[in-house]
């Protein structure tokens, strides 16, 4: 028998806003984690370059390596060498690679949950074990290093993502540095995601490199730089790993696109716009924690990052995949299910993104506001 | 200990042409498996178009699926729907989704020598083994129900490779209606690559499709749409694994890039520009095919389809990447060693891509030419 994956089931309510933006409602997606504004106008005018003048074939950009090197000095003051770094098409690959490169079949590997539902799915096909740990609002919902210390035994691998999806949380530097002191003490590799660093709200994003050179980094262009379609990403590995994450690249995937790669140079260089894009998610977070409370929607995780609110919909529902398709139905505003992220738990949550524009956001309130006031609560 | 996976060592051969041609040399690459021409021209105006209107999030494109099933209606008389369709980031994914479907670690499946090397290490990164068989010039570099038959005990898969690399060789639809009739009796699941549709030279591709609905077939745009780089393929599962296809890739890799599969849909309909590649792929082949026997190198395998010759380089070396590495240095000319497709036979092969203009293919055989002359013959 051959690994059981799940579908993720925010498509299917993806599905229903289509379709009923098809048949003329005004829909507002909130459902799915990706920013609504595009890539950088100068990463695209450098697309609109490089298609006229460059045949595009297989190809790993030595300068988008030593630009994302130059990242890790600026903003970690951590050294990492091109040769650490594999460009993949998106984060998801490089997480396959990394798990390859570190891990056999069987392997153990621990994941916080609620967590972003391909780390479970991607560890089942290749035949790993995901260990799951339930991690509440007194956690943080984030694994801490006293969480990593009770599992007996000890798991070969973790994977870490901070800030996360789905609520935002991040893991502050002191314990990122307990849970790497705890990891070699225990002899646990580390994978840690990355891929919303850019994205917070007041807070520090430390990267696991900063505290533990021999981890293992996945991020990607989908996310601060507003280029999810555009598929590119990376894998830090250790210089000891290095050599067997790149035979697996050009023997599992070859190279990532090549445009893609052109233009996510120039958008490294294009902070002025992408920050303005956090300034918008910036102003969407604050009307969203002013106004959710007062509509009847007080318990969610504090988004520290990312562009998440992942509530808490328990006194309305037992069942937040028929809350979210009752919510789109009637308002036409889409939000995803808990349960993509915690199996366990998911269905007392919603996870709404804020990754829109600001007249979206307000308006999604009002509609979210005058359906909830005709919801029964259950005290 | 994950498994010990080979890096490409084609890519030592391409970096010294690259650090060559940096230094002033006339370069001509042979060396890699793809065109040198870049996507057709209405492609590339559909991409310009589609970078200035569409924000390009993850995206499936249900017209690209359509499109792809209508080429099977077309092409081979066969019919593919929909939902048995994942478009992926090339076909190295698609072979990553359909080994994972159809087997467990452990799995044995079988592969022919000289083939691509990623099949080799793919299986080997996903713990499956590897069943090589020798296929020499009398089985026509090809896998045969003969061969199949032989295998004892059953193995639990084969991949199938019509028109081959590094050969070009072509399994006659007698034959592959033979080995599917084996595969049914003998239980064992059938991955046919068909990257290289579309390129043969008066002879026919038939699609494993036409004689085993049941087939998982991969194939992208890097080949006969000339789109290597734009990282987009596909993977055809019968209807009862589709499913399974689709959860893994939105697990593991999520979407192929969005540019692409706008480019891809319109690239489908420029056959005439596509076809022009072909017919200069066929008169380089005519040039290569007339002139190489008599420099010295009289025995390849019979090219009927893809851009390479895989030629038999014995009488003049038993190391055939050192090989490679000296008519590099003396002429400029970049080729690929066996090593990578054969690990028992090819150190006494090259495997030479004729998916160049036909100037530079008239240039290189002046060179080689040259070059042999000055070249020990072990008679």
């Amino acid at each position: 028998m051959t690994a059981q994956i799940e579908p993720f089931q925010t498509i299917a309510i993806s599905l229903l806003a289509h379709r009923l933006k098809a048949e003329g409602s005004s829909v507002i997606h909130m459902e799915f984690g990706q920013p609504s504004t595009g890539a950088p106008s100068a990463a695209i005018a450098r697309a609109h370059m490089v298609l006229d003048s460059d045949a595009m074939g297989y190809w790993q950009s030595p300068d988008l390596k030593e630009r994302i090197c130059r990242h890790y000095a600026e903003s970690y003051c951590v050294s990492v060498s091109p040769e650490q770094l594999v460009l993949t098409c998106g984060a998801s690959p490089a997480l396959v690679l990394a798990l390859s490169v570190l891990f056999d079949p069987g392997a153990r590997v621990a994941v916080a949950r609620p967590g972003y539902v391909a780390y479970r799915n991607t560890l089942k096909t290749l035949h790993m074990e995901p260990v799951e740990i339930q991690c509440g609002a007194a956690e943080y919902f984030q694994l801490t290093a006293e969480a990593l210390a009770a599992i007996d035994p000890a798991p070969d691998g973790v994977i870490l993502a901070s800030p996360a999806n789905p609520t935002g949380t991040i893991i502050p530097r002191s314990e990122l540095a307990a849970i790497a002191a705890l990891c070699r003490a225990r002899g646990i590799a580390i994978i840690s995601d990355e891929i919303y660093h850019g994205i917070a709200y007041g807070h520090e994003t430390p990267s696991i490199l900063e505290v533990e050179p021999d981890a293992m980094v996945i991020n990607s262009f989908s996310k601060y730089f507003s280029m999810a379609g555009w598929r590119l990403g990376w894998l830090v590995a250790p210089k000891g790993k290095a050599g067997a994450a790149i035979a697996r690249m050009s023997n599992l995937f070859l190279t990532p696109p090549s445009l893609s790669q052109h233009a996510g140079l120039v958008a490294m260089d294009s902070r002025a716009e992408l920050d303005a894009n956090v300034a918008t998610y910036t102003r969407n977070r604050e009307l969203l924690l002013a106004a959710l409370p007062g509509l009847g929607l007080a318990k969610f995780a504090p988004p520290d990052g990312a562009f998440y609110i992942y509530a808490d919909v328990s006194e309305y529902t037992d069942d937040s995949m028929a809350f979210c398709t009752a919510l789109l139905e009637a308002t036409g505003v889409a939000t995803a299910s808990g349960v993509d992220f915690d199996p366990v738990e998911g269905h007392h949550y919603i996870r709404v993104s804020f990754a829109i524009s600001t007249e979206e956001t307000e308006e999604a309130i009002r509609r979210i506001g005058a359906w909830l006031a005709t919801q029964k609560r259950e005290a």
